[in-house]
């Protein structure tokens, strides 16, 4: 298992936070999702074969972006 | 071009909103999606072969829900 996080912007009240976690949820091999508004930082669990890249691209299809 | 109109509940904010927009955006066949945040009402103008069923699960995918 491994651990990826991400800064994400855009996500403004807990539907936003709901929207990322479910479409990041939803991606193959990843385990947890914890997100905090306030700070937009967003911890994921996965297995390794789940890249950040593929996480990137799953928020930015929800309209959020990730910052480096 | 034909024109969809869904209830979708679970937006509360204008970040909601974008999303929503966005992954219905993406889809093959939308044109344009007008979203009212009041009232949850979305309408979507769209080619005949992008159903509301295809619009639907886009909407769920981003944690959100269509009422009927």
């Amino acid at each position: 298992m491994e651990t990826t996080k991400l800064h994400v912007t855009g996500m403004s009240c807990m539907g936003c936070v709901n929207s990322v976690k479910r479409v990041l949820s939803d991606l193959a091999g990843v385990q947890t999702v914890e997100i905090d508004l306030a700070s937009g930082q967003v911890q994921i669990a996965h297995e390794a074969h789940c890249t950040p890249e593929a996480m990137r691209q799953a928020i930015e299809a929800a309209g959020y972006r990730v910052s480096a």
